[in-house]
């Protein structure tokens, strides 16, 4: 039988949870989507839980799972794939932080924890810090956007169990990393030190005299969080046997791409924001799909509406969604296997992640067609998919599109 | 509450997807099919991954499911079911594979993989090579139906990691067996031993010359794959606390019963291929539930039509389960649990096996009969028992039969 290739859609935060003020029902039932209904009226539909029922999942944990990765088993921390996003080259035993450029007082209180949201000079300030040598171990500092920094730690014997330094409050003092298990000791006096050098170099950087002399914060220390270990993959090409390119405006899902093996393709206009192009993301899809077997098509804007408690704009956000998705409709090869989802729900009530199962539609040749006939919770909980977990769903796509192998004869 | 019996019916590679030459049905959806649909009218439904959602069951991983065990504990390839599928008695540590007779030339390329589909005379090739020892390992070889054998080797510290002789290809030459793992060394020098031996004894055997004479490809090699060690199972009947029995026209699923201590019946007509005599085998099934208080009903046919890739042929093969089906209902005790499901899918359009669900309906007094009126892929995902994996079957029909023991207290 022929391979076929694979679509998979990701709508982050996509799922939501019935407001009031929408007439007790979702974002997704509250506005027409006649292409993402037609998706989920000619294909098999079900829910996915990320990692299992009522899962709180983080956006990294639910890519890991939706890549067919078992998170228990690989996720220590968000600090690689935010390190991997800003193009930092990791190697697995890498330690990495995600962090911000922030504000402190002579006392190392934060007084801002964005450093006024700082935009420009960061890449110069990042540099300053970057290449550090703490004993035997080897700073790499990159900025990301705006106040955000990624910082990763290489050298034997290190460890991502240790806290944060950031402490999350303005006020309060920048906090010392405690090692969280006692061979964590040497890395924890390797932040520790970063932090103080960091103060040091940066306090003086002109980037933050020019600041001080317009009146702004400076950016005079990075706070940390979210220790991992960049982990030893196989990568999902050689896992699973196929090509695969991904395309995500964030940086984090880039790193996500990179950390598994998935090509990063840059889509000029795509930027993880709410003014992202759709369109120019749907054509660049259509585009890998001609030379890669597997094209992931990543989306951030419903879930910052999430977040923001928007439900007016999440409803306008996947009006354009779906336009993307007639778009797509409209230029789709047949042997393409199609599937959209999401990766967690962030209910606009809840402003965060919720561990309510998020839709899945399958769509392309071969499927069990069910009766569902819209794409939205609770429609889809009808489906003939059921109720399956994250990691079911590449599993699932390996299948339709002929690509499985077989466990067992 | 009284324990009741029963009796499982398992369909090979009923499961398929949507035809566009059906319509886009199934070809169980293809058909009328009064008395499978009754059980499932009167019973619960549901669909049943072999393994897990999308992953690609074999017949034998799917059974030791079926029956209770986890494959990924005691699966290690399929060499020692088909072995006592022909009637080797195993014991846990042997190394068994699944082999050919082959036809080679001087230089040992394989010029026909199936010595021309051999059907006589294959016992008395295989005599000449059980037995044999090759240093302190023993070997038992026994002829299969047509060109297949079995071989089984015996001996101290033997390991399954070794990889095929069979080059799958004409004009390839049999291949050196390749340790995957070191421990594997003496087991992998072993079967390179038995290659050299076998051609040695089979060149000059009388029946090769026979054959030679008769201008037919003489079977002057045994081409092995699939090897696996024979695990060490605790038997269903202590287990599961309860006598078993099992109907099946192909070796390999009479080796899975004999492995996991049901007892094969023999029944005259029961020939595994499209001829089976099902009114046979359901009379025998009724017998056997006179004495045994689980019973499985194996038919082969719907996995034939679905590698054949024959739509039509799999619909008369349903019409035909189904007069069976309605022989067992007009027969059937008040006491019997019913269970009708399929090892896996294979999809006429695949030709092969596929990772889609399938249809689970469980008939017998106390079910919660559900809304469910069709036994089919997609009429069953709306049944009560909704998505479960083939372990839990084995656990829900304890469950309904009253024979479950207590997990806590």
């Amino acid at each position: 039988m022929d391979e076929r290739k694979i679509l998979l859609v990701i709508f982050d935060g996509l799922g939501d949870r019935p407001l009031t003020e929408l007439g007790h029902k979702t974002p997704l039932e509250s506005t027409p989507k006649p292409n993402l209904d037609w998706f989920a009226a000619n294909g098999i539909n079900g829910l996915v839980d990320p990692i299992a029922p009522g899962v709180v999942a983080g956006s990294d944990t639910s890519h890991l799972a939706l890549f067919g990765y078992d998170p228990r088993e690989v996720y220590t921390g968000r600090g690689p794939f935010e390190a991997a996003g800003v193009g930092i080259d990791l190697q697995p035993g890498d330690i990495a932080f995600r962090g911000n450029f922030a504000s402190v007082d002579e006392d190392l209180r934060i007084t801002d924890r964005r450093a006024g949201r700082i935009r420009e000079g960061t890449e110069e300030l990042a540099k300053a810090l970057d290449g550090l040598r703490l004993g035997r171990i080897r700073v790499t500092v990159r900025a990301g956007t705006e106040h955000r920094v990624a910082l990763v730690l290489r050298g034997r014997g290190l460890s991502p169990k240790v806290s944060d330094t950031d402490p999350h409050e303005i006020g309060a003092k920048v906090l010392d990393a405690k090692p969280l298990e006692t061979a964590a000791k040497p890395t924890a006096k390797a932040v520790n030190a970063f932090t103080k050098q960091a103060y040091k170099v940066l306090k003086s950087h002109p980037v933050n005299r020019a600041r001080v002399a317009k009146g702004e914060p400076p950016a005079n220390i990075s706070v940390l969080r979210g220790a991992g270990i960049y982990p030893d993959l196989m990568p999902i090409t050689e896992r699973l046997h196929l090509t695969a390119a991904g395309i995500a405006g964030v940086a984090l899902i880039r790193g996500m791409f990179r950390t598994v093996g998935i090509d990063p393709i840059e889509v000029p206009g795509a930027t993880g924001g709410l003014d992202t192009n759709m369109i120019a993301k749907a054509d660049a899809a259509l585009e890998a799909l001609t030379t890669y077997d597997l094209v992931v098509l990543h989306v951030k804007a419903t879930d910052l509406c999430g977040h923001d408690g928007k439900a007016s704009e999440k409803i306008r956000v996947i009006e354009r969604m779906d336009a993307m998705m007639g778009h797509l409709k409209s230029k789709l090869p047949s042997d393409v296997i199609v599937a959209i989802t999401a990766d967690h729900s962030t209910p606009v009530a809840v402003k965060d992640h919720s561990g309510d199962p998020v839709p899945l539609t399958i769509f392309g040749e071969g499927v069990r067609v069910d009766d569902v006939l819209n794409f939205d919770e609770r429609s889809v909980a009808h489906g003939a998919l059921g109720r399956i977990r994250g990691q079911d769903v590449m599993s699932l796509l390996l299948d339709i599109s002929n690509r499985a192998t077989k466990y067992g004869a």
